[in-house]
């Protein structure tokens, strides 16, 4: 395939494997700066657009949609949080995030942020290429990487750049090109999954409710007025295919039960998904010429909203070392990029984690591990201290609290 | 034996079993309101005042020694503690309590405690008899539960009371006088220790240490000028023979050793101890006229300095109920007893286990654990909202943050 006649070569300074988010926000930034970028996807532009996914953005990273020209639309079709609620045992409990820590949260689909970056890049003239196939990445040991790939009309094209950037997302191919004997793989799965459901109903609550109750995990969120998204906690292996509309509803309803009669509006449910999850961190985050980004490097479950968040923390990075690496410092600029990256992709590690474990009932769990968690959720929400301690890992930290 | 012949009998309202902390507290609490009690320990006194524990008191807890007319020597002989040092891989980073929640702690060990309660109830008049042997508790489904016990001379007594307080430790007899199928015991036991030294040296640091580094957990505390208090992780079938004094001194110093050149002030090791330890907790706190109070009925880990002071938290409850029933509110002022211990309770439990979970190295623990670990270790000491929660748990919850 290396090998195979290329109809066209261009060059730039960066080449962007995958056009998610994180691949997108980063040509995005490096187009400001004048430094010209091609993005390549496999999927198509349709595909991306059509996959629900992760819906809330810390205020930073939908500051930075406005502030850096991609779209204001977050702020006419978004809707702010100011906090969630947390139902123990059927008692709602609201966390205060703008009360606690000055910050809130957006609620706005990631294909809404995709949405406005793709726009972005047509607008501003930006090279982004969807559905393309053969990606090959070559020569990322040189100061002289390549990436080849078939378009969808076949023909044959070679990206000459000096940095290859790998945003392929949490299948990434680019994360495997780090030699296998020079890389580590941090991770751990999970005995329990999400089960995803899209409804045609009003919205139930104005904020996010993340439920812990004796029949399992729930959480009710909030796509748009008329669609809303909910996942409750089920086996890895269920099948969508043993779920009716009326067990999916009436599993909902009986983990978000309680004294204060909240009760979910139903609807209609347009899709069925099992989302297994896990945490995952590869480093290296760079290698030679490639450098990771997002789901590519790492991954978190979702139980802390951090994904997103903390794929557009690392692109904000990167695009900064990148620019002083193309200004003049040199391929030493990069050397600051993962350190500056590593500290909240850990931080974020633990909290994805720990917010798990806090809410969901595993598998096997002790009685004394059960009463435990209990004994820390009584904390987390009867505290002030226990509040804002996840108000501000949910909104965040601050860019002064990282070194 | 319950049939052997009685030489004395006595009446008192409330029988004590146990002289430690929680059992005199108790007994100096109820005999400032005018109730008499009888305390009855196995130990001797002297084996008492010479067992090492713990040192640590959380403010409301000494603030009660000096108010309550125990005794003012802690504000005298004590330390008071503003905060504490996490050390994290060579690194120091102070936990200020008094900036952060408002509070301090009091190092203060748990042996003085105890000589201050027994001195008053010697001065106050109220009966403890030590070494006792062969106590029985009888009749404890009745209104007229009585103890009997043989005295050190021989000679047998029987007291008869209305209530009947078990506050005998973690090796409790009286928890196993709640029927097996009434009661459930939840519990954890951990794949570590602590190897704990006292040493005849100056002390090393003002404040506690708790160290987190590659070689595994150690803490530095004090017991006063002259000798010192350190711990180490080890594994729980460690054997103290295998331990001379210069290999105890090098563990300790290479998991404290760091870039600020700390070191400890070394001197001759007086004792070496594996200290076992596990979460436990029985419920019902009460079964008819008998009532648990302290390590009687729950057990935690030593890592968030919580044992002793939640023993004293139950029995300040318990002297209010029983006050409140015994002045003509009748058994059912003793319902409010376990619900407004037990909510402390499980949440000492749940900081005890983070804490313990925070700062040890799991044996067999991933790599992921590990990483994850030092997320959390980042952004507990390097955010005020995560220094802040391990503040207001380590010096105990405000009366007020609990229901």
């Amino acid at each position: 395939m290396a090998d195979a006649v290329v109809d066209t070569v261009a060059s730039v300074p960066v080449a962007v494997i995958g056009a998610g988010p994180a691949g997108l926000m980063l040509a995005h930034r490096l187009g400001r700066a004048g430094v010209d970028t091609i993005v390549i996807d496999t999927r198509t532009r349709h595909e991306i657009e059509t996959t629900q996914r992760a819906g809330i953005l810390e205020a930073d990273a939908a500051r930075d949609l406005v502030e850096t020209g991609v779209s204001d639309r977050i702020l006419r079709e978004g809707h702010e949080h100011e906090g969630t609620e947390l139902r123990v045992g059927g008692r709602p409990y609201r966390i205060h995030f703008k009360a606690l820590v000055g910050e809130s949260v957006w609620l706005y689909p990631q294909t809404d942020v995709f949405i406005d970056l793709a726009n972005a890049r047509d607008r501003d003239g930006g090279t982004v290429r969807f559905g393309v196939k053969d990606t090959e990445v070559l020569d990322i040991t040189t100061n002289a990487p390549r990436v080849r790939y078939t378009a969808p009309d076949g023909s044959r094209y070679e990206i000459r750049a000096r940095y290859v950037v790998g945003a392929d997302g949490s299948r990434s191919m680019c994360r495997n090109l780090v030699p296998e004997d020079r890389r580590a793989r941090y991770g751990k799965e999970y005995p329990f999954a999400w089960f995803g459901i899209l409804a045609e109903a009003p919205m139930s609550a104005p904020e996010l409710v993340y439920a812990h109750s004796e029949h399992g995990f729930a959480l009710i969120s909030q796509r748009s007025e008329a669609v809303q998204r909910m996942y409750f906690q089920c086996s890895p292996d269920e099948s969508v295919d043993d779920w009716s509309d009326d067990r999916v509803w009436e599993t909902l309803q009986a983990r978000v039960a309680g004294e204060d009669g909240f009760c979910l509006k139903e609807g209609p449910i347009a899709e069925k998904t099992v989302l297994r999850f896990r945490s995952f961190v590869q480093e290296p985050m760079r290698w030679g010429s490639l450098v990771l980004a997002g789901d590519a490097a790492h991954t978190v479950p979702p139980t802390g909203a951090r994904g997103l968040n903390l794929a557009l923390h690392d692109v904000k990075v990167l695009a900064d070392v990148l620019l002083r690496a193309l200004g003049g410092a040199g391929e030493a600029a990069l050397d600051d990029y993962q350190p500056r990256a590593l500290q909240r992709v850990w931080r974020a590690q633990n909290f994805s984690h720990w917010m798990t474990q806090l809410l969901h009932t595993a598998p096997g769990g002790s009685p004394f591990d059960l009463r435990r968690q209990l004994g820390e959720l009584d904390n987390v929400v009867g505290t002030h201290a226990g509040r804002a301690y996840l108000a501000e890992q949910y909104t965040g930290w601050p860019v002064s609290a990282l070194g």
